[in-house]
C-alpha cells in the first residue's frame, strides 16, 4: 500500500491534499508534541467545525469510530485508529499573534499563521477567522465544576492518530510552537503526516 | 436611566447596536426559551469567539463576572448579572438549514438564517461561517465521561442575563426556532433585548 510522508518541522505547519477514502495519519515523532489539525473540503467551501462535531457525536472530545463534521454538517474525517493515550482537545483555539503578544512575545510563531502559510504553499488563500482546530495530543481535562486544566501532552515517540477522509479534502497540521505555556514537552519537536493511498492509486 | 427595548418574536432574530459601557439584557419573556447570542465589533471586523473565551476564562460555561472574547482576544462583553438558574451553553452551534434538513424539515427557520436576516436589517452583510453562539438559557450539561445531554431550558418568565459592552458592538439575539428537539419549552416564545444606556445619553 503506497504511503506519502510529509515532515512537519518543529513550530511550523504543512498542508496536504487527501482524497476521499484515503487515510491521513498524524505522528508524534519524538513524543509530547501538540498538533493543531484543520480540514477543509477540496473545493475550499467548507471547513471542519468542532462545534458541529460536538452536536453530532454528543461528546466533548473525539473517540475512535467517531467522525468530524464540516460547518455544513457533512462528515469530513473519521477517527479510525489512535495509538496515543487518546487525549485530544476540541475546546481551545489555535495560538495566534494576539496570544503571544499577551505573553510578551509578539513576534512568536503561531498555529494561526502556520495555517495561512501552509495553505499559501498550496496556492490557497484563507482570510476568515481561524477555525477552531482539532488539537491532537493536547490535554485539556474538564473538572466536574466545568473548569479546564492545561496539562503537558502525554503522547510518546511514534504515537499516531489516524483519520479516514470522507470527502476530498485539504488537511493542515501545525506542530504547535507554543513553548511559553507547557502544553508540549520542554523541547518543541516535529510531527509527520502520512497519507495511506487507496489500493488502486499509482505513484 | 434610559432604556430601549426590542422585542424578538418567537423563532426570529434582531440585531442592535450597543455602545461601549452600555448594558444589554436578554429577557426570557415567557420562560423556557433558548436564545442564540452573537456579538461583533461595531466596525464588524471582529466577532465574539467562544473558543477564545474558554481559553481566557478556563471554564466550559459562562459565570457572572466573566468576559467574552473576540477572535482577536479582546474582551467584548462582560456577564454582569443573571437572574436565571444560570445554565447557558457554549458548546453547540447555531441551528441551520442543514440541521433541519436532517430532521426532515428543510424549510424550517433557523438561528443561522435569523442572524443573517437580523444583520441585513442593519445593512450589515455577513458571508462567512456562522460564529458559534453564546446559547443563553440552553442546558447542555456534560457528564464525567464527557458526554453531552440536551435538556429543556429551565429559565422562568422574566429571567434575564445582562452583559456590559466592553467595545462598541452589534449584538444579535435569535429566539431559537428549534421545536423538533426539546431544548426550549413546548411552545416557542419571544425574547426581549433591553439596552440600558449610559447616564449621559439622551433620547
Amino acid at each position: 500500500m503506497k504511503t506519502t510522508k510529509t515532515e512537519v518541522p518543529p513550530g511550523t505547519g504543512r498542508a496536504v491534499r487527501v482524497a476521499a477514502g484515503e487515510l491521513v495519519r498524524v505522528i508524534d515523532v519524538d513524543g509530547g508534541q501538540v498538533g493543531d489539525v484543520f480540514a477543509f473540503t477540496g473545493d475550499f467551501t467548507e471547513q471542519h467545525s468542532v462545534a458541529h462535531t460536538r452536536a453530532a457525536v454528543d461528546r466533548l472530545f473525539p473517540a475512535v469510530g467517531e467522525f468530524f463534521m464540516t460547518d455544513r454538517r457533512r462528515p469530513i474525517l473519521t477517527l479510525t485508529e489512535d495509538t496515543s493515550p487518546g487525549e485530544h482537545d476540541m475546546l481551545i483555539p489555535a495560538c495566534d499573534p494576539a496570544r503571544y503578544a499577551a505573553l510578551g512575545a509578539p513576534d512568536h510563531r503561531s498555529c494561526a499563521v502556520n495555517l495561512r502559510e501552509a495553505l499559501a504553499a498550496l496556492d490557497l488563500s484563507f482570510a476568515g477567522p481561524i477555525p477552531q482546530p482539532i488539537n491532537v495530543f493536547m490535554r485539556i481535562p474538564v473538572g466536574q465544576d466545568g473548569r479546564l486544566s492545561w496539562l503537558t501532552a502525554s503522547s510518546r515517540a511514534g504515537d499516531a492518530i489516524t483519520f479516514r477522509a470522507e470527502l476530498d479534502c485539504v488537511v493542515v497540521v501545525s506542530a504547535c510552537p507554543q513553548d511559553l505555556v507547557r502544553i508540549s514537552d520542554v523541547r518543541l519537536s516535529p510531527l509527520a503526516i502520512e497519507i495511506v493511498h487507496n489500493g488502486g492509486t499509482t505513484s
